[in-house]
C-alpha cells in the first residue's frame, strides 16, 4: 500500500534553528542605519526588539537552540506532515514525484505561526508585556494573536484597510485570542493620521501599517514591535520546516531535485530551502524555485539595493530585491505577497544564482489551487496557490524526465474563500506591473 | 519531554470498521416502512440508497472491511492525531488528564468527512452518477462535496437557508470542490415549493431539507441520497475514529475513564464511544458522557419512539429519541446539533444506560471553546464547544479524585467564525427548550 504522509513524532521534532547565513557565498551585506547608513548596532533596534532576537537577527552560529516553552507550543502542531501528492501527480499525468510539506495544519492555517511563538516567547522573557505588529492577509496578525497569548502578552494588530473589510473572519479569529485590531491606516498613530488626511480613502498597505506598528513600539516602553516576514531571525524560525522535511524525505527514500515556494516577503520558501543549502553547496543538484506573482515582481523586476521596509521610512536599511519602499500594489487577493521588498537571505540566494524566481498570473494559480483542491483534497491559501502553480510548471516541463518535486504548502484557504468566490464569479483579472511604474516606484531608492 | 500527540502511521490505519449493533444490549428496533409500519426490507430503500450501504445498515457482523479505495482517500488525513490538552488541564487546575482525538485535521474541518467518502465510494461503485443531500452548519454538505469529485459524482446540497445566508465561505468550499447548491426550501422539489408557499419567510430547517433532497433522489435514476448522521451505516463509519483512539491511548500507556462528544445526530459521539462497548461490557469501568444542547434536547427531554427523520414524513420510521419529526428548533448557532432526532443506536446505548446524556446551554460553550482556543490553540466548531464544555465539567466535577477524560473533537470553527463574533458581541443568549413545546411538538408522532 502506498504511504500518503510522513510523519515524525514529536520526540523527532528538531530542537534547533539552522541558520543559513554564514553558509552563504558572499556572505549578507548589514543593515544600514536610516540616518547615518552606517552598519546598525543591537543599540537602537533595542527599543523595538528583544536582544535575544538581535542576536539571531546577527548570528553567525550555524545552529542556534529552540526553548524548551517554544518547542512545547510548535508541538500542538507540529511536526508537519510530509505528504505524497499523488492523485494531483496523476490528473497532471506527469511521471514526476511530487510532496508538499503541509504548513497549514497550525492553529493558524499555516507556516507563519513558526516564528510568532519564538518572537513572543522571547520578548515576554525579556519583560516585554505587549506586541504591536501589521498584517496584511491576516495570516501573520492571527499567527501572532495566538502565539502572544500563549506568553501572557497583549497584541495589537495593525490590519491593513482593504483586508480589515474583506476578511472578517480574519478579525474573528484574532478576537478569539484575545487581540486588539486597528484598520490601518488608523488615528492611533501619526502616521495613519496624515495618510488618512492626504488620501482619505485609502485601502492601505502593508507598508503604511508597518509603519503604524512600529510608531505604536516606539513609543511605549512595554511595547515591542514583531514582524512575520523578510528579517533574518524570521528565515531562522522557519527553518524548522525544511529540517524536518530532510528527515521526511530520507524516510521516504527520496530526494528533492526541485524545491518550490511561494515567495511574498521570502520567509516561508527560505524556511524549506535554505536548510537543504548546505547540501546543494557539496554538490547535491537541486533546483530552488522562487515562485512571486506578476503583480508584484520583486525578485524578476526589481533591484537589489538597500531599501527602506516601510512607507515611513523608519527601519533600517535592508539589502533586498525591492521595487522601492512606496510601491502600491494593485488590489489582487494572494495578500500575503504584496510586499516591495524581499527577505535579505533570498535576495542573497537570488543574487548568487542559487534561487530561480519565476513570475506567474494570479488566474493561473487560483486554477492550480481549485485543481489542487480536487485532487488533494485541501483548498490553499491565495499565496499559496503560487507554489502550486510554480509546482505544476516544474511537474510538467519535461513529462518524460521524471524529477522529484518538494513544495511548501505554506496554508489553507478556508478562511479566506472570498477570494475563490471573485475567481469563480470571474472578477478576478491578471496584471501585469508595467515596467515603467517599476522604473517610477525605484526613483526613490535612498542613496548609499 | 512530554509528549502532546500521539500519532499513528498511514499504515497504522484501521482496515475494517467496527459494527457495534450485534454488541448493544438488547439489540435494536428494526426501522419501519412508513406505509405498511412492517419492519423495512432493502428494497424501497434500493431507490435512494446503494445496496452496500444497505446491508452495512443492517448487517450483524462485527467488523466491515474498508475498502483500499476508501482508504487511500482518509489517509489524505487519517489517523487523526489524539492530543494532550496539558495546557487546558493547567489553567483548569485539574490533576484529571485531557485527551482529545482531533477531527478537525480532515480537508473540511470535521469528522463528516469520515462517513462521505465510503458513502461516495460505494454510490460510485453501484454507477451512480449523482448524489442529493442537505446540509445544515454545512459541515456535511462540504464533506459531501469533497466526496463526491473524489469519485466523479455530481453533488447537489439543499443547504438550510438561514446557514445559506449566515455562512458564505461553507459555499466557497462546496463550489471550490465543484457541487451545485440550493437554498432550501427551495423552488427545485414539490415538497420545498409547498414550504415557500406556506411560510415565504421561513429559515429552513434540517427536516425541511432532508425531505427535498430525498424527493430529488426519488425522482432520479441517476441520484441517491446521502445521509449525514443518524442512520447505522454512518455510525459504522464513524467508529474509525475510536479505533484509531484505542491504539493511541494504548501507546499514551492510558485509559480512559470517562468519554465525551457532543450529540446532534449522534456519529461522531457513537464513533468515539462505541468501539469501547465490548471492553465496557467486559467490566471496564467507562463513563460515556453525550453532551446536547439545552435547545434541542432530544436525548434529555425527547421521547424514545418511532418517528420520522424529516418534515415531509417520508423516511423510513427510526426507533430514536425524538422531539417530533415537526420541531422547529430555536436559531442557536450551534447549527450541526439542531436535529429533532438522534442516531438509534446512541438512542439504544441511552436506553441501556450506557450513555450518560447531559445537556448545556450555548453561552457556557462558546465559553468553553474560547478557553480551549486561548489555551491549546485551536478554534473549535460550535458544536465541538458541547463536548468541550462537557469536559470541562467532567475534569473539574471532583478536582481531586483524577480521571483519564477522552473527547472528540469533532471539527474546527474556522469556517464558522460569525458564531464567534456574534459571542462577543454578546447577542447570543442561552434558550431553554420548554417543557410544554416539547410535549406538544411530540403530539405528532406517528402512532404504531
Amino acid at each position: 500500500m502506498k504511504t500518503k504522509k510522513i510523519l515524525l513524532r514529536d520526540d523527532e521534532m528538531p530542537t534547533r534553528w539552522y541558520n543559513v547565513m554564514p553558509d552563504i557565498p558572499n556572505g549578507l551585506l548589514p543593515a544600514l542605519d536610516p540616518e547615518t547608513k552606517e552598519p546598525m548596532g543591537p543599540e537602537k533596534l533595542g527599543a523595538i526588539f528583544p536582544m535575544a532576537l538581535l542576536e539571531q537577527e546577527m548570528s553567525q552560529e550555524r545552529f542556534i537552540d529552540i526553548p524548551e516553552d517554544v518547542q512545547d507550543v510548535l508541538k500542538i502542531w507540529r511536526p508537519s506532515p510530509l505528504v505524497r501528492a499523488y492523485n494531483l501527480e496523476k490528473v497532471l499525468g506527469t511521471k514526476s514525484r511530487i510532496y508538499f510539506k503541509n504548513e497549514g495544519v497550525s492553529p493558524v492555517g499555516s507556516h507563519k505561526a513558526n516564528s510568532a511563538v519564538p518572537q513572543a516567547y522571547f520578548n515576554a522573557k525579556e519583560g516585554i508585556k505587549r506586541l504591536a505588529t501589521e498584517t496584511g492577509a491576516g495570516q501573520w496578525g492571527s499567527a501572532l494573536s495566538f502565539a502572544a497569548q500563549k506568553f501572557g502578552l497583549e497584541c495589537m494588530v495593525y490590519m491593513v484597510r482593504i483586508s480589515f473589510d474583506q476578511k472578517p473572519y480574519r478579525k474573528s479569529m484574532m478576537h478569539t485570542f484575545g487581540a486588539s485590531i486597528a484598520a490601518s491606516p488608523s488615528v492611533k498613530t501619526h502616521i495613519g493620521r496624515h495618510i488618512r488626511e492626504q488620501y482619505p480613502d485609502t485601502a492601505g498597505s502593508l507598508g503604511i501599517a508597518i509603519s503604524e506598528a512600529i510608531e505604536d513600539a516606539a513609543g511605549r516602553d512595554d511595547t515591542n514591535y514583531a514582524l512575520g516576514s523578510v528579517l533574518n531571525h524570521v528565515v531562522l524560525h522557519q527553518s524548522i520546516i525544511g529540517l524536518e522535511a530532510i528527515k521526511q524525505m530520507e524516510i521516504a527514500n527520496d530526494y528533492p531535485d526541485v524545491i518550490v515556494g511561494c515567495c511574498g516577503g521570502g520567509s516561508n520558501f527560505a524556511g524549506l530551502a535554505a536548510p537543504y543549502l548546505p547540501e546543494y553547496l557539496n554538490g547535491k543538484n537541486i533546483r530552488f524555485v522562487g515562485v512571486e506573482p506578476a503583480s508584484c515582481p520583486s525578485l524578476t523586476m526589481g533591484k537589489l539595493a538597500y531599501d527602506f521596509g516601510d512607507v515611513a521610512q523608519t527601519t533600517p536599511l535592508l539589502h533586498m530585491h525591492t521595487l522601492g519602499h512606496d510601491f502600491i500594489p494593485p488590489g489582487i487577493h494572494a495578500g500575503g505577497l504584496r510586499y516591495h521588498g524581499m527577505a535579505p537571505i533570498v535576495s542573497a540566494m537570488v543574487r548568487e544564482n542559487i534561487i530561480n524566481p519565476v513570475k506567474v498570473h494570479q488566474l493561473e494559480c487560483f486554477e492550480a489551487g481549485v485543481l489542487f483542491a480536487r485532487t488533494e483534497g485541501i483548498i490553499p491559501a491565495p499565496e499559496t496557490c503560487h507554489a502550486i502553480r510554480g509546482t505544476i510548471i516544474e511537474a510538467t516541463r519535461e513529462i518524460d524526465k521524471p524529477q522529484t518535486i518538494l513544495f511548501n504548502f505554506s496554508g489553507h484557504g478556508l478562511i479566506d474563500m472570498a477570494s475563490y468566490d471573485k475567481y469563480f464569479s470571474g472578477d478576478l483579472h491578471n496584471y501585469d506591473y508595467p515596467k515603467e511604474a517599476v522604473e517610477a516606484s525605484m526613483a526613490n531608492l535612498p542613496k548609499i
